[in-house]
């Protein structure tokens, strides 16, 4: 278990047959595309992304486009973050809610020119959302999906070989902002991001018909840092305390449950969706925190974790584990749960579920690294 | 190429533990869970289905209830088909449309007791969509995914073996018609139905913690039958003329260019989400049609479709390609493709692009058998 069957259902990144080429052995559907896990190398990957640089095929992080009029208020509505001081060429990290404050989303917001906005998502629909609420509220904004898509360089060397490829002021961008730009005539924006906490860009692609040119290019410029194929990283991410939403969280989780509470005003004058319910939740107390969680285990390469399982105290459960790996440069298992705010403060030590049986945890602030 | 990587973001369904243990070997995604695409003997999987029984672990085909004082305007509102006449206990097969009249989806929408609704879904984030409309529109209704998984039952032998099960009245239920019962206290809502036309049953499971034992008792009582495991069979479907929304379909198809023609009332009096824009259609002619293609080749095997390819005309596109087999029943290798209804019309042979080249290819009506 288990090949996967492929289908017309599932779409293909413009990055694909480069990643085909380059040795992909594992994969996961993400926003209904295929998303590379794995090039067959663990160990490899994970020193690349640590040490050197690597190239990763995220173009399943699809944007959804505001343009028109109503940009501006449109985009705000959707956002638990302020947005009344963003700048164009700016990103910031939003939590989007439905109307019952539960988070929908948690993409970045890029601010581009002409009055534009793009949604860069995680795995879920958010285009019906969007145009649903865009119609039936009557804003003025046209709201569809463009022909975009991240290629990542991730990693302590992606700095040199993108000043190398777009000159030396990519030195001066600030964390999620970025340059609308081109490289040889191939259009993208820039961006000084990326789900990893070693560094590097996202080249959002503007021509699906470019994918392999855009990575042949990279891999060439590349080659002196010994750059190779890696893909999002689950033990950097755990150890980053990255939020991979709907999987470490539940689907009735609100922004303060995930670690979002920095991002999320509800005391702004906008209106935006969720405020109303995200307020209460303010009045009533939060209920569980997104934390780290040190488990004790003899068992180094971890169980397989395919889908949540409790966390208990006392043999009743107080939280939901989402993710566990072995962290090489901590020495450590570690993980990332959901649970109750009033365990947490307690700071007692809980018990993980594993195949067979349980091991105790202890828990601790993100990101661990 | 490829192993799946399993994560806590994609979902299994209550049926998944029972069909590991029946030699579950191929899965791919939809709905953002787990959906079983082969027991590793497709050839069986066929003939069980065409000559006898099989069980389907189905439960990707998620439900979105509606419920409430204003449930069924808001089905209607959602709905292309006229749904005045709709009795409860009936199911209809209705088109989902955006503002622009494009498909969305094309659910089995269940009319249940207590004024509730069901949405039985294709892949497709729904529930986002039903949950925005409603809260902006101010529709009366709550919207949610109940705690429901459909478990299949389909072949020639699926009456005898439910009438077993359930009683000799269920072979009175007419086609797309339901039954709120249960099977020794498990509760469940059995309907005439299934994504295959060699007829059957869904057992739509309404208690998540009882999929083994649901499973069990099927396969049970199916021994006699020599019940086996299957799943939605992709060459009978082709052979059948079924519609995999979103796979044989552009994003941009309205539900005249998938087939859906005589399920789309623009003219009657209620409201619906696209029903502007579908006049519109019809006052400029439909474009393109939903159908089948008897291809030349002597690949029996047929190349994988791993994604929708061109259909030509002279060297020119007139239509894609949406999946391609070999029907042992035919002896014919066959596909279905959407056309440009001028090309249809003139009953020309077309080409195929398959790896390397082209075959022709004669249009033909659907379904093949």
């Amino acid at each position: 278990m288990s090949r996967i069957t492929l289908t017309p259902r599932i779409r293909t990144s413009p990055f694909y047959e480069a990643a085909v080429a380059a040795g992909l052995s594992d994969v996961t559907i993400y926003n209904k595309m295929i998303l590379p896990t794995s090039f067959g190398d663990l160990k490899a990957e994970y020193d690349r992304l640590i040490n050197g640089v690597a190239i990763w095929d995220v173009g399943v992080e699809r944007q959804v486009e505001l343009v028109g009029p109503d940009a501006d208020a449109c985009a705000q509505y959707f956002c638990a973050r302020d947005l009344s001081n963003m700048k164009e060429g700016q990103g910031k990290y939003v939590a989007m809610c439905d109307y019952e404050g539960h988070i929908l989303n948690d993409p970045v917001l890029m601010k581009l020119s002409g009055g534009r906005y793009w949604f860069s998502l995680a795995d879920h629909d958010m285009l019906l959302w969007c145009k649903a609420v865009v119609a039936e509220k009557g804003f003025d904004v046209r709201v569809y999906e463009p022909d975009v898509s991240p290629l990542a360089v991730q990693g302590p060397k992606a700095h040199d070989l993108i000043a190398e490829l777009f000159g030396e002021h990519i030195r001066d961008l600030k964390f999620f902002w970025f340059l609308e730009t081109e490289l040889d005539g191939i259009p993208l924006v820039l961006s000084r991001s990326g789900w990893s906490k070693q560094g590097g860009f996202e080249l959002f692609l503007q021509d699906g018909s470019r994918g392999t040119e855009l990575w042949d290019k990279v891999m060439a410029a590349g080659a002196k840092y010994d750059i190779g194929p890696g893909a999002p990283n689950h033990v950097e991410r755990v150890e980053s305390g990255l939020l991979s939403w709907g999987g470490d969280n539940t689907p009735d989780s609100n922004p303060f449950e995930v670690g979002m509470g920095r991002y999320t005003d509800v005391d702004m004058d906008a209106d935006f969706i969720g405020k109303r319910a995200l307020k209460q939740v303010l009045v009533d107390g939060i209920e569980r925190l997104f934390v780290g969680l040190i488990v004790e285990t003899d068992d180094v390469d971890v169980w397989p974790l395919a889908e949540r399982t409790p966390i208990t105290l006392d043999g009743e459960q107080v939280g939901t584990l989402g993710a566990i790996v072995y962290s090489h440069r901590m020495g450590k298992t570690i993980g990332l749960a959901q649970i109750k705010r009033e365990v947490v403060d307690a700071g007692v030590t809980v018990e993980v579920t594993r195949p067979g049986g349980t091991s105790p945890a202890e828990i601790t602030t993100l990101p661990f690294l």
